[in-house]
């Protein structure tokens, strides 16, 4: 029997992968981060990205629309914000069936055009194509001040893991097909406050603050009672369903403390402290009582 | 009933799409040519790309994975040649089903690998996706001197219409999905010829030119006896089918028959001469005969 994907699984076919992928000089970072980041010139990196979404695995033809194209625009947009980035342009690749209205596939477009003109992406080109079921896919660009990159490497021991909002249920809400990509949060963050890793929660937090982890060699313990979750979520709803697109960034100490402030005072946007990062290695949660117990990193992975 | 993307067709499809594409100052192409050309300095542009392909409409799981592979990033090299470009950077997105094996998806890899690092072009990142067929996206940067960009406007009345190679039946042999894209032939033609308007063969030599023809608003006649055929190949082959991606280019005619010459005495590449661009429009084809015949620009579409 040959090994099938699914037994190698998401993160086992991405590691077989990355054996073809050779290094150039102007790579900054290629695979594994939310973009790869590439030179552009002396004050900028450009940030490159995408994600591809297809019907009867991310969604059926029951969900508008427009909440589709806004998801496929969203992550995207979502990823160039976990850098510090802002995004630019997008390309757009539709495979759809030929007996699919005409207004079907515009509502689709309109909501990912909608979501790009509030930050500022234009659609410059892309691919059209037949296919037996819906498939999106969106590259963006983007791009940063080089002292503005944050990636998932870079969080150090007492720094304060923190979010921009509440987790867990959103596939199970229409959040995961209306949020708001945290690009004005993830500015505002790095002109001021320098996070020293971040990310975005698209697997699910345990699995991408396991990302910042293993890029940062550290471990972690998360705070059972300061996890903020969205209305419904149990505690392993907010550990470990993806689709949120909130950023999670550790700073240090002081910097955690003085963004707080500046919150309680200014009250714009939500900023969330709800872990350490520590030195010895693993994901921890403390409790409710007070007990420290073992998480294991996981998540929503495709195969 | 709903009108459906089939009755409206690719082209009236992507004119409806066109709609939501807003302009930036630093768009100097958006949708419409082989790629969008973007600002990038004041010496150079950025080129940007993609093409979806998708099984049981593109391919089958009879063909090889590494050719699969192989046309899936040669499609998008060649719309960089056709902009006078050299390629850098692509992302890849897969939708693969859990139960392909691992080996087909690395053959697959390798066929993007193989050919990407003839041109060295590094795959930096994208997505690998659940999906209930095969859909592969190469999305694909690229850089030319500003000075070198060629589009599909700028076609004068007296330019010769030329191809870098023989056309018609590609996709009934393995040329579709072996084919070298023309990035070097392309680049010493921007530095030593600069042409006046280019483009790929992908959808057929009548489709390809009359994308000429309409952006550069001017007509051309096709010369029976000079349009170079692969084995095999009648006339309407080579006027009709796609998937060649081979340049076709128009330069004046002082430039033409010095490039004609260099080649009989270089014996480097292929170039041939098969029209000629003239004032009034539409599309003419002079036979063995000499009697002008009335073409109409058509080659395969999706829809």
């Amino acid at each position: 029997m040959p090994k099938t994907i699914e037994s190698v699984g998401e993160f086992g076919l991405i590691d077989i992968l990355k054996k073809y992928s050779f290094h150039q000089s102007n790579i900054i970072k290629g695979i594994g981060d939310d973009t790869a980041v590439l030179y552009y010139n002396g004050q900028r990196h450009l940030l490159y990205t995408a994600d591809m979404v297809c019907e009867g695995v991310h969604f059926t033809r029951k969900m508008p629309a427009y909440a589709i194209g806004h998801k496929a625009m969203g992550c995207n947009i979502s990823d160039i914000a976990a850098m510090g980035g802002l995004p630019t342009f997008a390309l757009v690749s539709l495979g759809l069936p030929k007996s699919l209205p005409v207004s079907y596939v515009e509502d689709l477009y309109k909501g990912m055009y909608e979501l790009g003109k509030k930050f500022n992406v234009s659609v410059v080109g892309g691919d059209t194509v037949a296919a037996k079921q819906i498939v999106i896919n969106v590259a963006l660009l983007g791009e940063v001040a080089c002292e503005d990159l944050v990636t998932r490497k870079g969080a150090l021991p007492g720094d304060w893991i923190m979010t921009t909002g509440a987790l867990g249920r959103a596939w199970k809400t229409d959040k995961h097909t209306s949020f708001t990509p945290r690009v004005e949060e993830s500015r505002f963050l790095v002109k001021h406050f320098k996070p020293n890793a971040m990310i975005d929660v698209s697997d699910g937090l345990t699995a991408d603050l396991g990302h910042i982890l293993e890029e940062s060699e550290v471990g972690a313990c998360l705070y059972e009672n300061e996890i903020p979750r969205n209305p419904g979520a149990t505690l392993k709803d907010a550990l470990y369903d993806g689709e949120d697109f909130e950023l999670l960034f550790t700073m240090s100490e002081t910097k955690a403390k003085t963004l707080m402030e500046w919150q309680a005072k200014n009250k714009r946007w939500f900023f969330y402290s709800i872990g350490r990062i520590q030195k010895d290695k693993g994901l921890f949660l403390a409790d409710r009582k007070g007990a420290m117990v073992a998480l294991k990193p996981k998540g929503f992975t495709h195969f």
